[in-house]
């Protein structure tokens, strides 16, 4: 699509105050209805406001706030990056700034300013540009299909109009620190405008449209933003058009399927101290390395209960200086959790920069446990693939190694397991009714595992499947992968 | 108190291997069963590890994950700060941080570290130490009262003993770098050591307790946190004793009543119109070189319902650049949020360095509607006083001005309000049957809100009442007194 011409969205009617009164009033009832509506539904409801008349974003955050009922939104502006914000994968801090279903969320500048930014102050490439924006462009669709309304705004005001203003603004109820910020925006105008035009056009969506509003009347601009939002609230209770999710990612080529997998593999007791500790030791060193040099790594553990997830991990970080990993283990979703699209828990326990994340389970259990189980969808499950090979090409893009383990064992060593975990005291509480009942659909996992590992299997965040069927083997093939994938890294940096 | 002598605690008994698989086998039963009972009662567990004794800190947070049931463990590790953690109030991470209720939180270094470091590096003062030592009592104390379990160890291990280790390091699990480490904290063993006793000894505590525990033999170290831990799980579930809250802040001097007044004062429209604009604009200015500046600041509103609180806000928030400020509505707590200590939401809501962060009702809401209404018992209200007070004490030491205000009408203005509210559509949805409720108990909000002024008007975080019987009077007032503080703190810094 070429760009946008902001010029045609210049001439907006001029309403008089009288006119301006009278629909403002009647507006404003009709949105705090369509809010209150909003609040009993299972919808969220983003607002992004970008613009090239900074007054003018600002102006129409404050309509919001007076419009709407201010104790059901949440405003973050996301401007600059923090030195924290810097560290984390693309998108990370709007993730995590999400509002809960039934509640509105105005964000100010976000994920276009970050596109735009770096073109406009010729710090990042074309490229930086195309893959900011195809990034939003599956941002916004993920959050729509999970039900978010998205309504995006656009002040624009042509820059006679805004040199008028800055001319006038000792006598306005800003300060003369707040012109001179304007100045600056100003002396970027034109560029800002072309950019403007480029972002809308690339990221423009029906599940997630922009309205380009003209700052030249504030009075019109007002009507206009609040009669769109207020549209959009409607639509969104009902009439809209479900988007359609991302197109399911292709099986790869080289993915690993189980059937191929040598379960026999084995490690006598004696190679087996000899390799642990040796890797346990280059472990050590990678990772106060990696620490030091700030280069973060998520890895991911799946695999049948009773396959020695645990363990290997434990075998992992017992050999690392407790600050410069994190273990999370996955279980049922908290009812805050519930409350927000299903990846969000996961981009909130994204550790700190510098810091191995480990999961045990993940977001992959859309696509295991709750296809399975039928706790989600067909639809719901269907469309995570492609969700997930998005989320994990940010993170790997952030400059994060992700590594993604599945141990295997059969059927019979798993009942093995099972009946030795009854025996042991102090692992009892490690089974549970519902891991019999999952043995009972073996072949279901099977197979859901197989898909996940055709459509999810990448260059840079392959599956490894380790036979664990004898623990040991699986232990230091795992942090023999992990070394290698850390040196590998390391040495690229 | 004197500082405790860690060589007392030298002598732990060595328990050979099969007495250590013996009894770690019970402990496990043990305390997985006593985690189970955590998890459906309203307690928090807090294990707070720290010690001279680098790699024995990290061991004994891998016997926990490996001894407890580690789905329900959240371990955070807090040595040193990163950037936006340095620009915020000391404890603004741990509250952050804090697990919800039926959960336990393990926490490496922590405020320990935090009161500690600097002495070890001489970056801080004695009185540093001192004032760090003493928010960590407050704190501990704040959250035992709770119903907080709170449960410290300090690792403590002879210098000679890991000389030792080091020397062979080379043959250990740990790689190399983590020797260096070691090495590094070696270095400072003897003045960690001293300093360890020091923080020891002040922050010890009956609802508190450290356990001083020798990391010469590890066995014994593993059997010793365990068996203590396993008593503290078990103690909590009943039979220790309630700890004593902070004392009840005593009625300040110069403590502002509503008795006292006047209601009276007006502002006509035209001086209005001319001092607002004036105010305006400064507070534009102002809070863009604040931002600039990084200072962070508070406001807090409170009042009686219809006394104008939103428009006063939104008189300041038109003025200012949407970046520089954000606005936190506070309604009744979330699930998520009932399920922590009721000051974690506060905490939470602290917006990044540089901004103004405006509460639309606060905090203060426990010794208000909490108290009034009886959504809070006696006593938990009572304690609130003194732990507001510590809250706003640490905010206050960051840098960031507080400003407290208490906008006031009278019953018969507030019915006018209501009525009119009733008579505008768009503000109908303002009004509930609870508001009407609410004016029932005028009297004891009154009472309520005096006792509050007394026990929490403080030099550095003082109430300013503000007669709103008029608004235009309230809105410059309010705007004239922040911009005040304001100048007088970036004149100051």
């Amino acid at each position: 699509m070429g760009p946008a011409d902001f010029k045609d969205f210049e001439s907006t009617p001029r309403p008089s105050k009288e006119e301006y009164e009278r629909r403002a009033s009647e507006l404003r009832v009709e949105l705090v209805n369509a809010q209150f509506d909003l609040q009993h539904s299972d919808r969220t409801v983003l607002i992004l406001v970008a613009g090239d008349d900074r007054e003018g974003t600002h102006e129409l955050i404050d309509l919001l706030h007076e419009w709407l009922d201010a104790r059901r939104l949440r405003t973050e502006v996301f401007l600059e990056k923090t030195d924290e914000e810097q560290r984390h994968p693309a998108f990370w801090r709007y993730w995590r700034a999400l509002p809960r279903r039934g509640q509105i969320g105005i964000l100010l500048g976000a994920w276009s300013y970050e596109a735009i930014e770096g073109r406009l102050y010729g710090t990042s490439s074309e490229e930086d540009f195309e893959r900011l924006s195809r990034h939003a462009c599956n941002f916004e669709r993920t959050l729509a299909v999970d039900g978010a309304t998205v309504v995006k705004f656009w002040i624009h005001t042509p820059r006679k109009v805004l040199e008028k203003r800055q001319r006038k603004s000792a006598k306005s109820r800003y300060g003369r620190r707040s012109a001179e910020r304007n100045q600056r925006f100003l002396d970027f105008h034109e560029k800002l405008v072309q950019l403007g035009e480029q972002y809308v056009a690339r990221t423009e969506a029906p599940h997630a449209p922009w309205t380009v509003v003209s700052g030249k009347d504030p009075r019109g601009r007002d009507l206009l933003a609040a009669e769109t939002l207020l549209r959009a609230l409607q639509a969104g209770a009902g009439a809209a058009p479900t988007p359609t999710p991302m197109p399911t990612p292709e099986p790869a080529d080289g993915a690993p399927t189980l059937a191929e997998l040598d379960l026999g593999a084995e490690l006598p007791s004696k190679p087996y101290e000899k390799r642990l500790a040796a890797a346990q030791e280059r472990l050590s060193d990678l990772t106060i390395e990696a620490s030091e040099r700030g280069l973060s790594s998520v890895l991911v553990f799946e695999g049948p209960d009773a396959a020695g997830k645990g363990g290997a991990i434990r075998r992992m970080t017992r050999a690392m200086a407790a600050p410069v990993y994190g273990v999370v283990p996955i279980g049922a979703p908290s009812d805050e959790e519930q409350r927000h699209h299903y990846l969000w828990r996961f981009w909130k326990q994204l550790g700190r920069a510098g810091r191995m994340t480990i999961f045990d389970r993940s977001w992959y259990g859309r696509v295991l446990v709750e296809r399975v189980e039928g706790f989600a969808t067909e639809a719901q499950w269907r469309r995570a693939y492609a969700e997930i090979v998005e989320f994990e090409e940010l993170l790997v893009e952030s400059g994060a190694p992700l590594l993604k383990f599945w141990l295997h064992i059969d059927r019979e060593e798993q009942l093995r397991r099972f009946e030795a975990r009854e025996k042991t005291p102090y692992k009892k509480y490690k089974i549970g009714r519902e891991d019999y009942r999952n043995r009972a659909r073996w072949d279901d996992y099977v197979e859901a595992a197989d898909e996940m590992f055709a459509r999810t299997h990448r260059p840079h965040a392959p599956w490894h499947v380790v036979a664990a069927q004898d623990k040991r083997h699986a232990r230091v093939v795992v942090i023999e992968t992990v070394c290698a994938a850390l040196a590998a890294k390391l040495a690229a940096d």
